[in-house]
């Protein structure tokens, strides 16, 4: 590490710090949506579908960053693993908040319609994505594995869910054809839900594969791999 | 690039053949998933569910490569964007093979079903998705910024064709409850095509972006980014 640049530490922290508030937006934009359905309030729908450009904007920004990182820089070890992380997380958010987006165009749709039900485990899934996107991001600013680890545990509870809303509204549809169309939304919010639960995990698996070197995708066991020039 | 060590070049072009593989092979797994479906042909399905582990071999393969070129050398500018769109690429295709598996585990339920219609709109978009992919790989290894952008252009047209699926299968199930649960599939699979395109579409973004250093993606325009060090 000591053939560092100075700053290179510095401009880490600045890196972690600037995919922190990115985590917070995206966290909030899934949030905003969720809100925006179980409300029915078409001021906050509009709101979310023309707010994506902070993030996009942020986006490009951390790419540019870990460009910099890599060019400016010559990190190895975790410092390598940690930037190049720092990639894929980036990319995971963004594609969060391109679901938010899919998920206020499905509320809209879904608000022309008279309500299929009280909706609780739609927003019980949102809860659950929202934390999994918080600990994931917190997993990697403190290289917590266990944490990490959770993340990855959380995703099958979404899982449930999101079979059990499919289950519950496709008995509604079967009763009802006027249940269809709104029906069909909220199976899609679910699963966009769902998504945004993967993107945490693949969160998850970079941290865990950060900071032990070890690749826990695709079960790949204990193979070590980006280590052997630590 | 005279600082760096011989074998650089060699090496890069290694990843990029590999890359290649991986393209062919997530691509061929949308195929086969597709013709599974279309065919009804249980055998087939099962093999594409089965088939999942040398994409996901070749996946931390590709990733670890990756780092070793990063670590050993130092890349800068355009080889420097190559590898780490290279980073991009594999995750890309990696979660195309996942998509392949989706789209035959759809079909595994559709088969149970008696068909809805007959099929055409779903395998036009897996020829086009299935193209996108191969045309953006191409441009990749190519460095074809032209190629890259016909991937694009490639993407609104099975955008059109998801909607399309959607409104008829929507007609359907309004006439005749029995097809609700597999015209429900037949639109989930048509959601995965059009996001096979998307992942085509982040690769011809990337491809766009390594080659010039402007990033296309958000409509970013003309600023230059990553290029500041070449």
């Amino acid at each position: 590490m000591d053939r560092q640049i100075p700053h290179f530490q510095e401009q880490l922290a600045t890196l972690k710090e600037r995919l922190l508030v990115m985590g917070g937006m995206s966290e909030e934009r899934v949030r905003l949506s969720v809100q925006a359905l179980v409300e029915g309030d078409p001021v906050l729908v509009e709101e979310v579908l023309a707010g994506d450009t902070p993030i996009n904007v942020l986006h490009i920004e951390i790419d540019d960053r870990c460009l910099k990182l890599l060019a400016l820089h010559q990190p190895m070890a975790v410092d390598l693993r940690a930037i190049v992380a720092a990639v894929k997380i980036n990319t995971d958010l963004e594609r969060v908040g391109d679901l938010a987006v899919n998920i206020a165009e499905a509320a809209r749709r879904y608000a022309t319609h008279p309500p299929v039900k009280k909706l609780i485990d739609i927003p019980r899934m949102a809860t659950i994505a929202q934390q999994m996107l918080r600990d994931s991001l917190d997993a990697f600013v403190r290289r917590d594995v266990d944490l990490a680890q959770q993340v990855l545990n959380q995703d099958d509870i979404l899982d449930g869910l999101k079979t059990q809303v499919f289950r519950e509204l496709l008995t509604y549809m079967l009763q009802d054809p006027a249940t269809i169309e709104p029906a069909l939304d909220l199976i899609l919010i679910s699963r966009h839900l769902e998504r945004i639960g993967d993107h945490a995990t693949n969160v998850g698996e970079d941290v865990i594969f950060m900071v032990s070197g070890v690749d826990v995708r695709h079960h790949a066991g204990d193979s070590e791999i980006g280590t052997s020039h630590a």
